[in-house]
């Protein structure tokens, strides 16, 4: 079926698929099509089931259809969504960030990661009235003209006011500040470093307070891109642990555990401005992702859902490390346990990455050779050790296969 | 319960509210926070029920929890919604739009209207090799930088490749693509003049026809901005009626009856482009409001919703316009039936709408006095004329206070 389907899509959709979702990036072999979720498992079109380490690439942290969750949604679902204005849970949970967010004193909601990125972006802008903004090279902060990884149908102007800097490097940042001069509106930076296809980097503790240090001098705000990691190292913000506070930071991804929902929290500083600013769309009011995200975060304050996931995505990469010593394979594994990737030595193109994932699917665990994979509270240590001997008999059939990737 | 909300949400939301739900951007005595609808009724948060003029502000079109709607949002809300990869609800979704609009060869989606509005420029920018974009002044796409109504936060490069037009106006039309030399990309125009406050214009076929000749002189593409009006007027896409066919149609609001969802239609000239741009986000391939979005147009299908909600918006309209005049209003009704705009004969600042309107508000009937209406397949006859029992009373206690609108 899941062939099928492709066959079909060819017809109505450009290239069979867009954005992340195309066929051709990822490895051949694996479905594209699913029809279903439960727990820590998924299942495609043809009906084979996965212990899922993507976690729908981030928005699941507490398991697919997660009871709590369905049932908030659904009761709110029952008597209405999408109506005339929003319903009370827009302030529920607009309390419920600033109480849980340590540098939050308002919260705004929007549908997509990039909704939120674009709104801190406009909201340091209509703060400061400067226009510059700094990036890390190669960092990913959506897919809309101004930060696309792609400049097909890109114009210059769209990327005008941005200068880049190499994460982790003070230097580079100091030079990219200078650069700006007296226009600085805003650094823009991940939590750590999580491009596409290279080892991932916790930042230095020196380089976070550098950052905040160029944005307290020069009154440019700390924009902390939350959106793939919100939520998974620290209910209170992936900085926390550095005691280094944005001025506004942007979540989506797990904030409703696979529910449409983005949103933009900010300190005092800000407020003024992102009172000023106009941003809407048709579906940033309706309560079912709102009534999701309070229960979903509810839920991980509740179990502790951080140190859960660390815990288990821990298990899952000591238990990797042994297998690849014990087969013969140098793996290089980076990231937060919760939010690994995994890489071999000296494979520059990801091939025996590939090779490695598609042994690990046909056997029933869904990984991914490039992009970080997530971990949610569903994944126990149960469903962890399961994993585990699966990539075991995956290790073992590829050393066979060795010399092909040599 | 509504004026806590309020006092609540200042705490945590700057000014209260963003976007067109702010609450300054109200008439007095509207309601913010809504906990229900069912049909052509919605229910606020003091119990309050209305006969819903807004539809929630276009997404509505089958009226409130529309029976079949929902129960395909549920089977595939309990199975799994967002998972790794797209349902198999994406391809039935684009063969169905690929069939129902009949200039669409392919179809892309999204969440929000101006995801789609944007992936259009991209893809036109991408397809021609050209920069170019052409607007009618005053017209809404969005609320992003580069077409925003508000410039706060917005900087002028945003817009540097924009051109504009007045609607309607063939010659300053050809002004602006001569203004844009072999430089023209697209030109983006919503299918009638529904700009915020002004009389709503339906296009001329001159218009229309002098559009489709500069793109096809060009090469440029023509993008019908459909989210507003996309499935309420016809099914196979706005301009049908004037035989008129665009190159590219976005589409949101109406699509999934208040699911959220965005579509790019296109056609084979711009297949390629399409497939070669970078545009995602982390729900856009969730299957549930796909799954709402084919039960949403085979039920239009099947029904002739379009047929039927311009037929309840026309015995709306024919009763305001008898009340007004024996109530001794001049009234001015613009827009489709379906999509209907009241304004009072020199009432310029709209203090008279939105006194009639609040009459209404407190007799029952939700309407607004600066931005078109939408009207659903559960305006039924009875609804309509119910309603216009609350009008006629709502025009009779305005007419008692004419004096201080004079």
């Amino acid at each position: 079926m899941g062939q099928a389907l492709q066959e079909r899509a060819l017809k109505v959709i450009p290239a069979g698929m867009w954005g992340h979702q195309r066929v051709a990036a990822m490895p051949s072999g694996y479905p594209q099509f699913f029809t279903g979720g439960k727990g820590a498992r998924v299942t495609d079109v043809d009906g084979h089931e996965y212990i899922d380490f993507m976690c729908s690439w981030g928005p699941i942290i507490l398991g697919h259809q997660h009871p709590e969750v369905e049932e908030a949604v659904a009761a709110r679902w029952n008597r209405g969504d999408c109506l005339n204005g929003p319903t009370d849970q827009v302030v529920e949970l607009a309390e419920l960030l600033v109480n849980t967010i340590p540098m939050a004193d308002w919260a705004m909601f929007q549908k997509n990661g990039c909704d939120a990125t674009t709104a801190c972006v406009t909201i340091a802008r209509a703060a400061t009235g400067k226009r510059k903004l700094l990036l890390a090279r190669g960092a990913y902060h959506g897919a809309v003209p101004w930060c696309s990884p792609s400049l097909v149908g890109v114009t210059a102007e769209d990327r005008a006011h941005i200068l880049s800097f190499d994460y982790n490097n003070t230097e580079s940042l100091a030079h990219a500040v200078a650069q700006a001069g007296d226009d600085l509106a805003a650094i823009l930076v991940a939590p750590f470093r999580h491009d596409l296809g290279i080892r991932q980097e916790e930042p230095t503790s020196e380089f976070v307070t550098a950052i905040r240090g160029h944005c307290d001098s020069t009154g440019a705000a700390l924009v902390l891109d939350d959106v793939r990691a919100g939520f998974r190292l620290d209910l209170g913000g992936s900085w926390e642990p550095f005691g280094v506070r944005p001025d506004l930071a942007a979540y989506s991804k797990a904030i409703a555990n696979g529910h449409p929902l983005a949103a933009v929290v900010g300190n005092d500083r800000f407020r003024e401005a992102a009172g000023q600013i106009f941003i809407t769309g048709s579906f940033w009011y309706t309560g079912a992702p709102m009534a999701a995200a309070i229960a979903t975060i509810r839920e991980l304050q509740k179990s502790g859902g951080p140190e859960l996931i660390q815990a288990s995505g821990q298990r899952l990469r000591d238990g990797l490390q042994e297998q690849s010593l014990r087969h013969g394979f140098e793996l290089t594994q980076s990231g937060p346990p919760a939010m690994p990737l995994l890489q071999f030595s000296r494979d520059h193109d990801a091939r025996l990455g590939a090779a490695f994932c598609q042994e690990a699917l046909s056997r029933g665990v869904y990984m991914h050779h490039r992009h970080n994979m997530f971990l949610s509270t569903a994944h126990t240590f149960e469903e962890i050790d399961k994993a585990l001997e699966a990539t075991d008999s995956a290790f073992s059939a590829l050393a066979k296969k060795r010399k092909a990737y040599e």
